[in-house]
């Protein structure tokens, strides 16, 4: 928790995890400033006047910067065992994607969609909000059928966005060649693929695969390595950050 | 766990993860194939000729192909919260890295050098080669005094290993800005640091950036965003990886 996200006019903070995070870890007293961000707003900075048990009094509430930019990248994502929802969708929010589809996949179990933890994915982006200085949230879609989701949407998608690409160990063509080649032409940001399919455990099955493929989706290895869903988010978001 | 690392000449399967996992996740049969490696040695495949409740038997064993190379870096890491330490020892491990040297840092408490999760590091790096298919542990030394770590042993690694940065997000370059300087230069692999440097929660203090910059280290920042350690490991090996 890097600022403390407030809804929009608040002047004091009332969530126990951020009253907890301000007594615990950052040790604040009153007086002292802390670095908050307004919901959907600009991020800034606060002045503690009181610390009570359940509610911490805020005054001099500055909010003069934009929070960080956003990627210019739409994820699609199978849905993961819900135990891995939790770091993901906060990694994916705190690097900064900015538009998120959760699709159904072959190796995403029915069971998976049930999952109370699919009703906390606002608390998830909360915390990738907080941990990263931003107030944005990103855009989440769920698509429980691929097929009319790759055939109907995905087709659109490309359409306009231009391209994408899907993660896949067993591609021919490797990441970093992809990106070299992407490289070499003009503007490394405009070039970019703007959208990026990621499998979850297990990876995509090869009928997922073409039919992406098919639909204007290149497919790329990240190598030998067989790397965790969680590690080729980052792994792969890394290319994307602009700093 | 998408290979089943085993001691050197095993004929049989005797661990209770490896054993849950053939049986639930991979739901294997007498007659099926499994990726298997040698610790330490190569890749290949065995049939399974036996299941029984506490030991699975296993013949036609070929270890044909060498494991995945390493990378060729040091990863120098503040100590983290142990509750971390485990994903991180993982990603590190099956993004292969060669070295990791772990070090005291102002924001590493002292009480996380007791965790018993400590002694289970080698689990660990163990979990890690399972899920990137690797064999060959990567080495891992502790230095519990910053200080000295930095001006003798840090001092002497890069006169012997040549250049090294260290993850900063208040540094005036950034990361890529800094890789697209190294990749101006002549052969991209080549030229990569040998050695990175990656703070725990809260990052290192001025203090720790300025010796070790003193000691001929380039601080580098991914931007505006704070990301958790976890993710900045994964976003900057990254631009390690070969393929």
């Amino acid at each position: 928790m890097n600022s403390i996200l407030l809804a929009k006019d608040a002047t004091s903070i009332s969530d126990p995890q951020q009253i907890r995070h301000i007594k615990e870890i950052l040790k604040s007293k009153v007086g002292d400033s802390l670095c908050i961000g307004e919901m959907g707003g600009n991020i800034g900075k606060a002045t503690i006047t009181g610390i009570n048990h359940n509610e911490i009094l805020l005054s001099n509430i500055i909010l003069d910067k934009n929070p960080p930019a956003k990627l210019d990248l739409t994820l699609i994502l199978a849905l993961p065992r819900p135990k891995v929802l939790r770091r993901l969708i906060m990694d994916m929010t705190s690097l900064g994607v900015n538009k998120l589809i959760i699709v159904n996949s072959y190796r995403s179990q029915k069971s998976y969609w049930q999952s109370p933890l699919l009703e906390r994915i606002d608390e998830f982006v909360f915390e990738g909000l907080q941990q990263a200085i931003d107030t944005v949230p990103l855009e989440i879609e769920f698509k429980k059928r691929f097929k009319p989701f790759v055939e109907d949407e995905f087709h659109a998608l490309l359409k306009e966005q231009g391209s994408a690409i899907i993660a896949h160990p067993y591609a021919s063509q490797s990441w970093k060649n992809y990106l070299d080649e992407v490289k070499s032409k003009t503007n490394h940001t405009e070039t970019m693929p703007k959208v990026l399919c990621i499998g979850a455990e297990g990876g995509w099955i090869d009928y997922e695969v073409d039919l992406l493929c098919q639909h204007g989706c290149k497919a790329v290895s990240l190598g030998e390595r067989i790397l965790r869903t969680e590690t080729v988010v980052s792994v792969l978001l890394g290319s994307w950050l602009k700093a």
